[in-house]
């Protein structure tokens, strides 16, 4: 496992490809900064000695290897590793106040684990050798990877093979003796312009005429012919004042200008009936992922609620007590279920456990139609500083520096200056960019709360409820009753 | 374990002491048929041979006999065993279309399991001794027991000690040398009048001022000073179009005038201190219940809308199919989080099995809030119908069938005798006193959403999560960062 | 202006056509009682001295005869009488509880006002005249009238001429000279069996195909031919405590079997472009009447729930006076969105007031998506009494009354007969079938809330919104902009 | 009337007294750009041709000298200028997007003309003269102010004169021979850095020992002493790409450190009574606003939503239409209840008409508890991408442009130019900086829900609808029924 250091240290000597605001810039850009820090913690908190005893939540023994390994670049073997991914992904999310963002790489290695593995059985074909050897250095040098999932789609009731432009759904263009070339932009493209590995799947199920669209592999982020036009939020966070951070995502709209991937990094190729498998099961470990940081980003805006009660010196109010309630039962609802979505989990035929779709869906559909509201209640229990803090400049000018500490005093119980740092970190985190972005994250990241309804509705046993109604109703049924499907013991699967 | 029948039997042959609007009416009275036919059916489901494959579930073997009992006279010993009994709760209410019913006698039992030997623990007692043969019995002749929890409760702010009249909340008023004798009344009392064993618990903490209502005992439902004064609510079953049931509650306002109880029937006597303790504890293992039951009464309400949707043709709408996701993420929830509460479960120093407190009194809350929308849900799609059916009488009549039958046609591939009782099962439960006693129970049943809020502050660390908030304030934080509470992986604990 | 008793007599004298449970029964059979109290007190109010000072609202001035008419008898001719009528239905419900029901018959001749003189604008017909005349005698005689719109509508997904049986939506079937036969049934028909004159009209809009279904005329409860099978609701008001009604609707599955109706009673006949008309009209008046009547519902739960919270001793908890707080928003955001609609009313042809159809429908839609929540609200205050409340019987039985007076004390300064009436009276509305239709009626009565939602899509231009967005982010807009909807000043329009 | 160009020129001369970011900054510095765009837009509105047919509701004629004059300065004389107030601002806003800005002054001087005159009539002083004189000249001179009420109010749980330091409400601490000096400071001030008058008013209801801090009176915003320390929102409005704006507000921590105010601008002082009337009146007048403004912003976010899914190829998706149907449905029931709170107005003793307060709670709460469930439906139907859009700076590169081209294409019938423009746009309104200030002031703008609330069960009879529940349960009632607080038609109040 490397540090954090090494781990900056290999991002500044890469490959120049980063387009940002009309520059080509390098890795270290100060404005790439918060996706950085945020990845940087996944190395920190095993090397971490406050953080020893998690060391069986955060790291992992290899099943290739037999190696201790960072757990973010493990295979689940067993409802263990799922349950412990899950609390690992709160934990490291604490630690940053939101997403931790090394979750696209852990879910895009296992959906290939899975895949790769039936591909070979049902073609015969060489997948998951080459996947797992690619693996074995992923995970022996700790590397950071993402997952480039979504397709830009273009006219959206198209499929991929209708659309003018074929390249809107990204695809292989040719096909040479020792690799493949694709073409195509990924958008919403997560961590990318701070990762080392990027790992391509499709975005959606396939019909046979989109062969050239079945393409799962991975592709060094510096590759040539890759192009990464990013976006990073700003989040006023104050260095001067202490504030840990930033702690912000780095997006990018990847392009894939004709870029060559050899064969021994392309895990899937025009296999169309697998192409919606990876992808489907891409969202469903990634939805697992949601399962812990969604609760944590819950978390975070609990104490931060709860702190602006403490500042407003109104904890102890009816009102906001019942806040707190509700935000607590949106955190563990998620958390509970995706315990369920683990303790159900399913062993594949390569050995790799995917947690239940339903649990999966219903944890993140939860938090999904929640985050808002969350946001909501810590503007009611703030009141409107956050909006309207003066700027810090204001606060270290001596000309207005005691108005500011005369007139911003609370509850006499908290120093000025902590009423300070919690109302300009609150609107760092709720009132920025960095504040919108995670909101739109909150609905979008992962797949809405729609796809999340289709996902329920397409593997729910809907006819059996319904059968259930009318046996009590004295209509006739022809299948037996039955209710095998949920609160499978542990080993019983 | 002892069949249905011979359950009728037992209650035929009891002392008259039910009251029913004005008369003293028998166990066997019609009116009180609904309440026998959901209980009966916990034990035709062990008999049944098409639930073979749940034997697992349905029964148990008996930690002090090693017997085959039915799982509802068990205590819970393991995890599994809480994931069982969770299975079993929402696999009866599907038979009976909503509660079993049967979960007031097992929460009551394993609440005094633990706190009976607590006691012994602390005092020096008996008690334990005294439970567990009484549990014997209990177990060996599959005796059908309710809970009597709730006080009147009389002036709400004060507390017991302080109220006019004592008696409000049930209490000692007698020691003798072969048992005590109480007087109280318990309200909401459920099943009480088709159940042989009654268990008294107290309704809530108790101060040191407050030993004589500290009192855990058994009683016989029959006992001399007992009476049932007993509702029903109606719900207009159709035996004569083939439909089960009718399945309703039966409650009673139990007054204790002056019962004498033997020593060998009470299980707390005094000990304040742990008046509390017991109280909580039954409140806690049946919210466990109600992440089994809700579910099923969601089930139910989602396959009656389904089939409203299927008698409206209306089956593949968008907002039908988003309604529908909606009810199952509403169960989901529910059940998912009750399996995060047996996996998180604690062994007691009595060695029964207490599941997570914040995990059921979420998924309860999250029930509880969501129980009139589901109904409402259930209306939206089933339309007027429901509201104006005609009167049984008027589809039975020749001289209007032939107007009900040509004008009630809807999708053509339901027979019209499916569409007339598909309304007319769903006016009875959603349309009738027994929906009303529903929504009631669906709100208040096992605490209402009020006190699970109460149960969730007081057992929930804010704290933690405010340091977390702080942490990344920069403000000082002097706890060190720990993340001890959930997420335990079964036999961590 | 007649007396409630004359109503009543009028009633006890009609020919013997409702079919009630397998019985052909008398319009004064105690089964009815609910819905003849309700429309009694439509006459009562009138003529008592206690509401003399709401003349105005309850009475207005023909414009046919410049007599003193009930209200409900009247053509709205201003601003003002729309503004009346609302008021007045909010009156007249707070003094039944609920439902007036009386708005059925206002509504339908309003909208036939409108429609028949259009009709003799565009195709010189003589509808107007005729609708004329047999008003002046409606109003003369203040009858008491329905409204009979809803088709039973088989095949939903199916036009009326696409149905397999064409009488699935009422249609003329034969044209006689002195008149037409029609034949059909409507559904949800609501107070028919205790009225004189049901007004039958169109459901939808009609296709050219439809000549046939465009019929509108008035028919005589109990014409030849008319057969209403009928249902009613039992409201558990007990008359030896005291409590004025029942009061509960009646409804009518009313079978039109070859029906005669004269032409003279003929308002609209084959034009199908105005069936849709009158349709869309009926329910706009309809809905303006909700705004008046759905606040008085939710007034009645408000005062239902501050009752409870009186009884229970927690009128000043922060949470009651939150719920309290919202009902009344939902009240008066009802109330006064319909306030809005009839000052932007618009002046018909026929010098009908047409109340503004945006702020009907979000006003209607409003109230629709609450009714569940608002009964939610009252149950969560009440407590679990109302569904377990032993019956009426049990407190006049001096055997039991002496421990229901003893353990129902709660709030020492509400006497405990009061206690004991506010729960019976609150299980009465919120736990009994008529509970259950009124949440049905409040959902699906004057259209449920999606039928709104396409009304307001309908009718309102989203276009000018999208416009407004595009000049602000620069993107060229070819119109210019306007802002003529809403917010017109009395007499502008 | 006075143009812009000389409200600007005003500005830039006025004297240096605004801190930002530690910084003593000129009033056309950049930063307060936004700021002056708005208020600068009630000018512009007024002197622009293709706004002529709007002249009656964006001009007025005052009653103090019969000349025309800007709405913003006029006091309301009739329930015709409380419409048309209410129809200009939601105009206004339409034009910039959001809040306009100038409601604070017209809402200030409202409430000082009704209080002013009520403390003569009651004290014999002469605030009203004062008060017309300096009225004059602002209407004269058409000049811009805001309101400052929000005091910084220190320990909330404590009342102004039990506070350890007394400024932190603003008070009198000097009374001279010719006027008063004041000290304190206000903070959320909205636009007070670009206003030329300062109106200050108290911010509470006040007791007989705090005359001291019962102060009215106007201040010039540049005068000696006063210091703003002001917050501006960033908005990434694109000017290259001809997006007008950019529209922000610009907030203020407004310090009066020891001013002079002569008597000819005081208009209330010391008179405690009145301190709390003119208080409330300011939040009842700025509340009328709100159903102006409120709806505004609804109308730009259903246009950006509607804009959203042309883009995205999806207008005609059934679920699409629903939450555009709820979007109106919110701005149209808080306009609507607006409508019917001016219909409702009272009339003052001074002649001024104030809005009736149930109807301007009822609505703006209603806007409160939904600002940030619009923001959500707008990123439901955006997507991800105004989260994701890479920067302007990319866009104009030729190198990364043919990408964005390629890649953003959408609907194939909405120019590549246009789907760029509508993004950035929706990310300028829903994921940045400035949205974050919207959705505060969405929630606490005017006073937060919870205000409303309060202030809902301050005014509202609850007792009555208790009486109709009482009557209703045969529970005796000493009051007659009476309904005589809504639905009062024009004229009669």
């Amino acid at each position: 496992m490397i540090t954090s250091s090494e781990y900056r240290r290999r991002l500044s000597k890469m490959r120049r490809n980063v387009y940002m605001n009309g520059e080509l810039i390098d890795r270290d850009d100060p404005r790439l900064e918060g996706g950085v820090n945020r990845l940087a913690k996944t190395y920190d908190l095993v090397a971490a000695p406050e953080f020893k005893e998690y060391e069986d939540i955060l790291t992992a023994t290899s099943h290739l290897t037999g190696e201790k390994i960072n757990r973010f670049c493990h295979i689940h073997r067993s409802v263990a590793d799922l349950l412990a991914k899950q609390k690992m992904t709160r934990l490291a999310c604490h630690q940053v106040g939101g997403c931790i963002d090394r979750c696209m790489g852990i879910d895009a290695i296992n959906a290939n684990s899975v895949v790769s593995y039936e591909a070979d059985q049902a073609y015969g074909t060489e997948y998951h050798k080459r996947f797992e050897n690619w693996l074995r250095d992923f995970q022996e040098n700790d590397r950071m990877g993402c997952c480039a999932q979504t397709d830009v789609k273009g006219n959206r009731p198209r499929r991929p093979h209708e659309q003018v432009d074929p390249d809107l759904y990204l695809r292989v263009v040719e096909t040479k003796s020792d690799g493949v070339v694709i073409r195509g932009a990924k958008v919403h493209n997560s961590v990318a312009p701070v990762v080392e590995e990027i790992v391509v799947i499709p975005t959606r199920r396939l019909t046979k005429e989109e062969g050239e669209w079945a393409i799962s592999c991975a592709v060094p982020a510096d590759a040539e012919g890759v192009k990464l036009i990013v976006s990073a939020a700003r989040q006023p966070i104050s260095k001067r004042l202490g504030m840990p951070g930033p702690y912000v995502g780095a997006d990018s709209l990847t392009v894939f200008d004709d870029v060559f991937v050899p064969w021994e990094r392309v895990f899937l190729n025009g296999e169309y009936e697998l192409g919606g498998r990876v992808a489907l099961l891409f969202a469903l470990f990634h939805r697992h992922s949601y399962t812990g940081c969604k609760p944590a980003l819950t978390d975070v805006l609990t104490g931060a609620t709860a702190l602006m009660a403490e500042c407003n010196g109104i904890e102890k109010q009816a009102h906001v007590r019942e806040k707190l309630a509700e935000m607590i039962c949106t955190s563990e609802l998620c958390y509970g279920t995706g315990i369920a979505a683990a303790i159900n989990a399913e062993k594949s035929s390569s050995g790799t456990y995917i947690p239940d779709i339903v649990y999966c869906n219903v944890s993140r559909r939860h938090a999904g139609v929640n985050i808002y509201h969350e946001f909501d209640i810590l503007a009611d229990i703030a009141g409107g500083m956050p909006a309207t803090l003066p700027l810090e400049g204001d606060w270290l000018n001596p000309e207005t520096r005691p108005f500011m500490e005369k007139y911003m005093m609370r509850n006499p119980e908290v120093p000025i200056e902590d009423i300070h740092r919690a109302f300009r970190w609150v609107q760092a985190i709720s009132c920025s960019e960095a504040a919108g972005v995670a909101q739109y994250a909150g609905v979008h990241g992962g797949g809405s709360p729609r796809m999340e309804q289709i996902a329920i509705m397409a593997s729910y046993d809907v006819e059996k409820t319904k059968n259930i109604a009318k046996r009590l109703a004295g209509i006739p049924v022809k299948e037996k009753y039955s209710f095998d499907r949920f609160g499978v013991m542990p080993g019983e699967r």
